[in-house]
């Protein structure tokens, strides 16, 4: 493991530590309301935070977020029997959270993405870019700690990462490191950066994933969104097909191995979801094949189903049942 | 500047940029109800985060926060007259804030000062810690950003600062230096960090405030707390004494140089403020007396007064007129 990681982050103990198991986008689209400024699916958010923790931990857990929500006088109950358990197995997990209807708005009022710091305008939206998206960041945090997941809020920003010509350019991973090596579960998230040519930009959640699964090697990605994975045309359109398995060449091309699609000359237009401003579905799609080519297998699936649920505990690295709904973006054999 | 630092952060142009101007920590016990579980001191928030727009910014200013609050359903207005605008003249700040009655309850509880992260109370506190505090940062950030202050939230442990037998270990500013250089306000917090030694540990401001300001030699660093400055002893007993100034000499002892104290050979007690528990009054004046042994004025006043604006101002730093109340900590010329 440590020879993968690109700063000098290693155990504390000096012994060999766990691999990471899974990376996992909570898609922006299914954990927010899209059309409801700054509004949380509680929902979902609530389902995904449980199939999480179910994923991540076998044995007993406790509520970790021990804070007043925002206008509660109630204070939340704190177990008091910790001392009589040993800790739990746990595999190791990074969470990466898109925006949804948080962020957008601040994000694309400023122009933020285009970058122009010395503007007023745009240093404005820079700053009311990142409350949104840390505010949102905060929420998941809870949402997780309360279920017993040891979650630890990492801007990209405050990492220090930056990019160039909106290429990432810094992003030292190895505070994430030492947090997932020191049992926790980093969640991060698309953020406003530095730009060392534009003076600023929107770094992407898919883009960190990428990142991150090329540095760290997780046994396989889980990407949650609102549809049930990519179609051959939105899937709002009349005939549109489930892709079920998409295969990716190492030289990066990819095929669509199920179903047989009746015209397999045409280019299949590749929707997953249509709430993203970071570069739409053919990024997205672009970033799964990429971390597909290093042998990661990659799930893009629906958020807070069984189908996700069985994505998360790792049910399909071996065969996909015909039961399953979703996509599988993986490494042609 | 540039050689004041410790990382390899540049001016993005490569030009000599402006020295940060000021560091200010705002005391737990002055933003919080300290008697009130997370409960912010709405009136003194909004006072002092005017008085630091005050001092930073000269020229127009625009609110930056445009996210809705939790609960509310108005969204914030966003001024439409950015782009008739130059940017307006800034000096460089900091912002380090303590935790008050954020935090406390969630890290005495479970003992993360004392480390030991494969306890599952601990393990637990940690991250409980940390959600705490970091609402509190949030909500810093947002009533900095409403006041037209381009603040940015940056938790120390997001930035990879960890510890060795509690003491500072790795602290790269580079981030920290970045965000000034680019004109941002960084707004940093007491938080959970890791730990060499012990597994994890408690971070304060004022070891951050003696590290930033040893790295980046502001011209001035000001403490906001909930009482005017540093007594003889605590100033809930009779006849306290305001000590006034207090000259540190280069070996690091110190002395109280106004008033004239009747009994010079007592030793005074320290106090500033009663709610602080990772280090109490001695190791606040210590870390003041620290700062001040590099040629840096040190100012403790109460948060929210006229004392306060005339500190943050910088109208002491060369006599301090009779009619201002708090401590000076300084070199002794």
């Amino acid at each position: 493991m440590d020879q993968r990681h690109e700063s000098s982050a290693t155990s504390a103990s000096g012994t060999a530590t766990k691999p990471l198991h899974c990376i996992v986008k909570l898609g922006g689209a299914a954990i927010t309301c899209k059309n409801e400024l700054e509004t949380i699916n509680e929902d979902n958010l609530n389902v995904v935070s449980a199939q999480l923790r179910q994923a991540m931990i076998s044995g007993p857990f406790h509520g970790m977020d021990w804070s007043r929500r925002p206008g509660s006088l109630e204070i939340p109950t704190v177990a008091d029997n910790f001392d009589d358990q040993s800790e739990s197995g746990s595999k190791k997990f990074i969470v990466v959270h898109g925006a949804g209807s948080f962020g957008h708005f601040q994000a694309s009022k400023s122009g933020v993405h285009k970058g122009g710091l010395s503007k007023p305008l745009v240093k404005s939206g820079f700053v009311a870019t990142r409350i949104s998206v840390t505010s949102l960041n905060l929420e998941i945090v809870r949402a997780l700690a309360k279920e017993g997941i040891p979650s630890i809020g990492m801007s990209p920003f405050s990492c220090g990462w930056s990019t160039c010509e909106r290429n990432i350019a810094v992003a030292d991973i190895s505070t994430v490191f030492k947090a997932i090596d020191t049992g926790f579960v980093p969640v991060l998230h698309g953020d406003a950066v530095l730009d060392n040519s534009q003076g600023c930009t929107i770094l992407s959640g898919d883009v960190i994933i990428r990142h991150l699964a090329e540095h760290l090697r997780p046994e396989y990605v889980v990407f949650l969104t609102d549809v049930l994975g990519v179609y051959d045309r939105p899937p709002t359109e009349p005939h549109a097909v489930l892709l079920r398995e998409i295969a990716v060449q190492e030289d990066g091309s990819w095929s669509v191995l199920k179903p047989k699609l009746q015209d397999t000359s045409r280019q299949v237009e590749i929707t997953v979801s249509a709430h993203d401003t970071t570069g739409g579905m053919v990024t997205k799609i672009a970033e799964a094949a990429m971390i597909a080519k290093l042998g990661i297998d990659v799930y893009i699936v629906k958020a807070a189903t069984d189908y996700s649920a069985r994505a998360l505990n790792g049910h399909l690295r071996e065969d996909i049942p015909n039961d399953w709904l979703g996509t599988v973006i993986r490494l042609a054999k």
